[in-house]
């Protein structure tokens, strides 16, 4: 009987090809002591000469694929693997003292790795103590002979199977080649899930063992939509999936119809289907799918992705091409929301016990304003442009939202008397994921034009629960009736002062979600640009009194799974 | 004019002595070459004497005057100054590499540091890294010749100055000498603010600079009622303090007169004051200050003040001499309560990001039910003694309260079929210190016999605010509306189901808070035993009717400091 592993379903999508273990593989040895230091010198010399093979071709195989970009990081392991003095003293220590390849490589290496992990402070060696360990995984691998899987050289259509991929390993796929992936850990909202709905691409996560039921060259269906795998299926199987995915094509195709459509309900109410984006560049990708906004532009990667702090100039060119590429449709950009999990190399903050619960996001505006009335100058600047709307991330109190609203208010005054012309309806909003700001929900929609409710940190916040530590990752209820009714709270609130409310956490673009969320009321989805055509077309089925029915029965639950159950019946 | 230092009032009561300074000196030194390194050796074993002359009249009178045990951790000081192979060590460095007293004596000492600090996950050895340090820097201070401050020698009045003050600080102070003390940092909830409340000395901390504003000898009156520090007062300021000090032990002599009163509204309405509690021992203290219950019973020092996890047996005995010494008054014990930033050397707890939103309290206890069975069965067997109740810590969800509450009644019900007698009529409750579970209030009801409020994490989870962190302190705010709301919504939740609700963080000793908590219909305030009477007091002089319309007020305001000036509005 063919072999059936059950996971989460991360990534809508059918793929069935052979198996690719991206598994470390046993790099143990012993340290012995070896006579002949000449014959390990040599060994040595070959393994490095393998390594440097295998890295030139991976990176030309990732200037390709992927991007000179992201070919770079191949290059500084070239680099290490050419250093004459970390090779010397390889070589030395083989020499002097008398033992084999492998010890004397470890040996070195692990010195180099902990004296630059010990400088904390600064980034670009942290860095580089990664490299070395990855450069050193690879030549130990040719000494022992054995294989180290390489993403960006896979020229086969496969399915990959892996503990967890990384952020590096993800940027690493190629779509033309990896059909799909399965892991051992992991939920909808982990790094891997959510790549995988922007590279579209089929995946499993949380399978548990993957990696032990999984082994190299298996033939293996993925299916995302439902979260199984099956190992080595039957010809009828593979059939079987071949015709759902083909219907899953043809399901794609007709939502693809729905992009110029208005989001409806069946019985004509309107909501807003919005795109979460990162980048200016993310905008294309919105337009495709259909997004009627950008329901949250992370100003952060202007932040990340650069040496020092960008300047206004910087700003103002990424939010005028965002707000320009939508084209009238309103762009909420959440002004700068770092800290937390979030670092920027140039702005050391501070150690903290707890950082989710720390200096982060708001509050280092608030204390750096010079930072923030740069950020707000350049959004002002590049209101003329187009529709911006500016909401300020982890609001907790209504001081807090007034004074930054005050700062915003002085710089806008700022630039008009500079002359510099600034729209004048720019909502200001705030993202509402902090349980005490949606406990006076009332009090800060008579300040804030919107609310947008940001599902991740709140749900945290509201269960006391961390969702990456898994110990604790099963309190990440998005259906528990606390969490509900804190939204419905919220969307509550804002339509008593006439105000609208979105969400733009992962939950908005959850299907499960998306009848209760309505069901309350919720004005706007902001969400993966890939989920939207899907949303669109399950709006359209929906009926908004029975959705209202559905979450007052969900409001008035017990537990999660009890709403769950009551949605499951419901879409049945 | 007099220097006048304002801090936080931490402890009621006024002092006035000469300032002791808490303060390290200066122990810097150059690394020296010497010739007559028998000259070198010689100061070392002059040295070596003094500090073990000091120590061993610290330890005298830390024993005369705290006992025994507090005097130990000086014997393990002495264990070391008398250790011939660190002494050895340090003089074989003056010897062979010619340096002075003092680099010879920290090069030798560090490397005994960083090797037993290494041992991360030995205790004991830690514990001995921070003895070494200690010694060192006593010895140095000699080498040097400047003085070390020694709280267990002061022999006459003092006010203590300080930065802050450790655990290992407060564990050493007299009460018959040290009048009073002011600390640069710290809250009204720092260790050192709860301290100075159990000692019963006037404290102020929080006061910014009080190590660089007082000096040595200085006299110093502390007025731990308003926050205010007097440095040199003219004779007028100090005989206008005097008569404060003497106004205030009327007061205190006062109170007195309500141990044995009812705690009761001026127009009769009845609530319980309880005493939270740390040991049996505490029961004590409990009784003498008049409390009506033990509303918490933190079981956590059974398991921190010990090598290994406490049996059954021992258990039994602290949970059985707590209700008897309460003679039929409920005790409420909470179950386990660790994780976060309580650890237990011989329960290793997984590393995490975020620990107090990880791992931690009924979530450890729901996993090592071993741990939680021991605990529930010693909690049931002590039933039977007086009258005890059980809550359960961190709960979040209807499905954690209903688990923990089914494993109670397994035990129960197997201890029944053992023949052991237990009570019939335990109450079981729950925390209240989640703002999910806030949110599912009436839900919760159901099943749990009571609440307590749990301030500190609630309002830290509710704020998304650690306040351990500088940072974001300002965020700890008790009394914003937001919070107010939540309190009112678990006491209004329970009565609804005709449960009732306590509360035992630190808000419910606070007297800003009590009006607002009494007119909210918060049921039992449980708080330090010597914050009992004054609360009695304060109670007396309240009306219901006025109570409730400023909670309603304080509920439908903005911020805290609208709500803090209504406070005052109403008791001035």
């Amino acid at each position: 009987m063919t072999k059936v592993l059950k996971g989460i379903a991360a990534s809508d999508g059918i793929a069935a090809a052979k198996a690719y273990m991206l598994v470390e593989p046993d790099l143990s040895f012993d340290q012995v002591n070896v006579e002949d230091t000449a014959a390990e010198v040599a060994r040595l010399d070959d393994a490095l000469a393998k390594a440097t093979a295998d890295l030139e071709m991976i990176k030309k195989k990732a200037a390709e694929n992927l991007g000179e970009e992201e070919a770079e990081v191949f290059e500084a392991h070239l680099t290490i693997l050419a250093d004459p003095e970390l090779v010397g003293q390889i070589k030395d220590a083989i020499t002097n003292e008398k033992v084999n390849a492998e010890a004397a490589l470890k040996n070195v290496t692990d010195m180099f790795i902990s004296m630059f992990e010990a400088m904390t402070d600064n980034k670009y060696m942290q860095e580089r103590a990664a490299d070395i360990r990855d450069v050193t995984k690879r030549v130990l691998s040719h000494l022992l002979g054995v294989t180290l899987p390489s993403p960006a050289l896979i020229d086969e259509e496969v399915v990959i199977v892996a503990h967890d991929l990384t952020p590096s390993d993800t940027a690493q796929l190629d779509r033309n080649f990896v059909k799909g992936f399965i892991t051992d850990i992991g939920g909808r909202t982990s790094h891997s899930a959510i790549m995988s709905r922007t590279l579209e691409i089929a995946a499993i996560v949380g399978s548990g063992n993957a990696t032990s039921e999984i082994s190299e060259g298996d033939m293996v269906i993925i299916d995302g939509i439902e979260g199984d795998a099956l190992v080595n299926p039957s010809d009828e199987e593979l059939a079987s999936y071949k015709a759902k995915a083909e219907e899953f094509a043809a399901q794609k195709a007709e939502w693809k119809l729905l992009k110029d459509a208005k989001s409806v309900t069946a019985d004509g109410k309107e909501v807003i289907l919005g795109a979460n984006i990162g980048t200016p560049e993310d905008v294309e990708g919105a337009n495709d799918n259909g997004a009627e906004a950008v329901g949250l532009f992370r100003s952060e990667f202007l932040y990340m992705n650069s040496a020092e702090l960008p300047t206004e100039e910087e700003q103002f060119q990424a939010y005028k091409k965002a707000v320009e590429g939508m084209n009238g449709k309103q762009v909420v950009v959440r002004t700068m929301d770092i800290g937390g999990d979030k670092n920027l190399p140039y702005l050391p903050l501070p150690e903290e016990e707890n950082p989710f619960l720390g200096y982060r996001a708001i509050r280092i505006s608030l204390d750096r304003q010079d930072i923030f009335r740069t950020q707000l100058r350049a959004l002002l600047r590049a209101s003329n442009y187009g529709r911006l709307a500016i909401m300020f991330p982890m609001i907790a109190t209504v001081s807090e939202f007034k004074q930054a609203k005050a700062i915003f208010e002085e710089e806008k005054a700022k630039l008009v008397a500079e002359g510099v012309a600034v729209s004048d309806d720019i909502e200001v909003g705030m993202m509402m994921e902090i349980p005490a700001a949606a406990m006076i929900a009332d009090k800060l929609a008579k300040y804030a034009d919107f609310f947008s409710i940001g599902t991740n940190d709140l749900i945290g916040y509201s269960m006391a629960a961390d969702r990456g530590n898994e110990r604790v990752s099963y309190l990440y209820q998005p259906y528990n009736p606390s969490i509900l009714r804190i939204i419905k709270r919220v969307i509550d609130a804002s339509h008593a002062e006439g105000k609208w409310t979105g969400m733009c956490g992962e939950m908005a673009g959850d299907q499960t979600a998306v009848p209760l969320l309505a069901g309350m009321g919720l004005d706007e989805f902001s969400m993966s640009a890939t989920s939207i055509l899907k949303t669109r077309s399950l709006m359209k089925k929906l009926d908004t009194t029975k959705m209202k029915e559905l979450a007052d029965k969900a409001l008035d639950s017990e537990t999660s799974e009890e709403v769950e159950a009551l949605v499951a019946e419901y879409t049945k």
